[in-house]
């Protein structure tokens, strides 16, 4: 069965009538999505935002209530994937160019769950690049400011185009190859002028799910 | 005499012939751009870049040569006014909105000189309200992370609707009445999620020019 299914369906389970419910952004998360709705169909009562305009619409046409952000004051439970995740539950997300959306929900959640496939689990972040998301102004001098922190960096493109975020921005993807203090590089990042955001979610997770090849589904709860 | 014109004018004078100097955005930055067009005419070769839509427009229409920030590595000087000045040369910026773009100039310059009237000088930045540039997203969700740090709130509004920046977020003023540590709520405001920055700018400045309404001027380099 497909890891990423197992451990999103798991994830559902942890939903209950009345709740708030962020949705995920990503190809794991597209199965918490349905799953929620299956659940929906079968009687379960739920408020939901969506962390990308994908999803929401994805919810939308699989009868999932979507409520504006106005009408809530918190989340009970946020579903997300991540790109990678270490030994302490620190993850890269933003391979779907959501992370401003994705960290803005997680933050704002009374649970986050993080569902992956075996394969996330790294002992150092950095082997995936981190997504930084920054003004489309003065572009270069924002760049040489990631670049002194220690990476290369590579301007996402999509159909030859620079990339455009859900919030009008774009992302630079930048390769650090090992990334030895998360929380403080998440820092040096957001203080940089024209940052809005980057793709590492330090101590956030709540518990993290992961599906394995072989069937199994394993929790880990943040200690 | 103008205590803001004298100020303005002083800085000008550090202008060289082959720099790249960065304009401001308001009131002071406004006489700064004035005495810079008029060196020009006289004889001064300079390429120029702007921190807002309205500098830029009003440096083309007085002769100043505007380049995009592609053909640029850095900015020599930047000129540019403040809200409020604390003893430390920390500032509040961001009352005319342009927050973001005036810190990616400033923090590109190798010298940044601001320029203010006497009345701008206080011991604890804060009576001023902190302007914080938001994404447009789950924007109450953001707002209550701003309060948390302890200050009042209210959306910046212009003609009965939310004011845009140039990079089309909304601005949050956030009252804090006095504001103790500037660099440590700097890195708070900047780590929540939604928030693109916020106009605190603090160990930026280089010179801070004052004019006094007796005529003097007064420059403090920063320690």
């Amino acid at each position: 069965m497909n890891p990423k299914k197992l451990a999103a369906e798991k994830a559902v389970e942890f939903i209950e009538d009345g709740m708030v419910v962020g949705l995920g952004t990503g190809s794991t998360a597209y199965w918490a999505i349905q799953k929620i709705a299956q659940r929906i169909q079968e009687g379960l009562r739920i408020r939901a935002v969506a962390s990308s305009r994908d999803s929401e619409e994805l919810a939308i046409k699989l009868g999932i209530p979507i409520v504006p952000f106005s009408e809530i004051e918190f989340i009970d439970i946020t579903i997300d994937g991540a790109d990678e995740v270490d030994t302490h539950l620190n993850l890269i997300k933003g391979g779907g160019g959501a992370l401003v959306r994705e960290k803005i929900l997680a933050i704002n959640s009374k649970r986050f769950f993080v569902i992956i496939d075996e394969s996330k689990r790294v002992e150092h972040l950095g082997q995936f690049s981190l997504p930084v998301e920054i003004v489309p102004f003065a572009v270069n001098l924002t760049i040489n400011k990631l670049k002194e922190l220690g990476c290369d960096t590579r301007i996402r493109m999509r159909n030859d185009k620079e990339y455009i975020t859900d919030n009008g921005n774009i992302i630079v993807d930048c390769n650090f190859e090992k990334i030895v203090e998360p929380i403080e590089l998440n820092k040096q990042i957001n203080l940089i002028p024209g940052v809005v955001d980057n793709g590492l979610f330090t101590r956030m997770v709540s518990s993290l799910i992961v599906g394995y090849n072989d069937g199994n589904v394993m929790i880990i709860d943040q200690p």
